[in-house]
């Protein structure tokens, strides 16, 4: 189960304003506290600022990885930012995200390649978002496939199912469930990726959603994911589910993290 | 979903003494307190009191019911006692275990059948418990196809895959998930219910892994489930999760317990 952390993103309140100000210390103690309770990669966001975003998510990627020995997860749709940003990478970075669309698809593509990258493809194209799991199934297995051609190795795709709220949508949680599972099916060592908390949208005491919906996603074969891991009842369950589901040999991940005092 | 509330139980330090002293208001409080908080169903038993226990279970069953209008799951694997308990219940019980065990069948589905309950059938019999989820969905099948021969109809019958200690073998969660869903798709009709504490035995911080064996379980297709409705985050991850897995309409179930202050 790969965690990366999500924190670093300038569309959080509090990661905007120390971005803006080039805060070294509070970035740096951003990526130090994600990779000490569990992250073993940690995501760069600076989309808000706009034409900026080249130079910024730059400067975020030199910072953290002065802070943190793991690899970073860059996360923007732009390949211009995108190129910049892996110019300062060391290591095997990953890119979040490609989609089906065509206009980008070729440009993002040539970056990744040109440096190596893993990659989150989301299940989307030219037409939008699949209404169904048989169309998100369908829309994700091209991507693979065509980045598969370009030489992308399964092992470094990571597709996600994209999720929308459930207060909207009944069926939203379960026709992720199925996606995982229809994606897994065919292409076993392509890995499944996805954020939480868009499920939750629009309803009270979210967490517990959030919660619930890690659970039920690593049990249908998620094998990646999004999430703050600050969040100690959130990182808790996902320990606990690693035991259940059989990925954590003799307890071992679970008993390390009780003893750092991470657990409950 | 459907819920029992397992609290009634002499095996628990602070009932055996309330049932000792026949304290009618305490059991009552016990069976109220577990309805309000989300049982639909309330477990009774009796076991520790051995020569007593017909005696006393029927004392319970008469205590609970004038209490709360829900029907009770009569838990004791004695037909003796279970027979004496039956005899005070309204409506269609719940008899809380039958086994694949030659010496108790015969006698125990004879009572079952003479009251017209529902039954939980332990996968087991005459050789103990399976080792392999294969061997666990062999044993449930037999005794579902037995209780089927009795004329007891699949909608009445709940299986029970039984859980082993993750931290004595770490396949026991998958097995329980691989044996419900070997069980459901063979008997779309027969419900899968289980206990969660089991599995997280010898283990430190349990609850973390009994939430997340009620989400792994319920994904995996579980409709009922035997546990202390009292614990507000086992209860919070429940209706969250039937929400995600789009057994809630509208959310209506997760929005009353919200409204009623029951969630987070």
């Amino acid at each position: 189960m790969l965690v990366i952390g999500e924190r670093i993103n300038t569309s959080r309140k509090d990661i905007a304003p120390a971005v803006a100000a080039r805060d070294v210390a509070f970035i740096r103690g951003e990526a130090k506290k994600q990779v000490e309770a569990g992250a073993a990669m940690v995501d760069v966001n600076a989309g808000t600022f706009l034409k900026e975003e080249p130079e910024v998510l730059s400067w975020l990627v030199k910072v953290v990885q002065e802070a943190v020995d793991v690899p970073l997860c860059i996360d923007t749709p732009n390949p211009v930012a995108l190129q910049a940003a892996l110019k300062h990478h060391r290591g095997k970075a990953m890119v979040n995200s490609i989609t089906g669309e065509k206009a980008r698809f070729k440009e993002m593509v040539s970056v990744i390649k040109e440096f190596g990258a893993s990659v989150v493809a989301l299940c989307m194209d030219d037409k939008g978002m699949p209404e169904t799991a048989e169309q998100a199934i369908e829309v994700g297995s091209r991507l693979i496939e065509e980045l598969l051609k370009e030489g992308i190795e399964q092992d470094d795709i990571y597709v996600d199912p994209l999720v929308r709220p459930v207060s909207t949508d009944n069926k939203a949680g379960l026709r992720v469930l199925e996606t995982i599972h229809g994606i897994k099916s065919r292409f076993p060592s392509v890995h499944v990726i996805c954020g939480l908390s868009n499920v939750s949208y629009g309803l009270p005491q979210r967490k517990l959603l959030n919660q619930a919906f890690l659970v039920s996603t690593m049990t249908a074969g998620l094998d990646a994911v999004i999430l703050d891991p600050l969040d100690r009842q959130l990182m808790g369950l996902l320990y606990a589910a690693k035991v259940l589901l059989g990925r954590d040999e003799y307890c071992g991940e679970y008993l390390k993290a009780y003893r750092e005092g991470r657990l409950g």
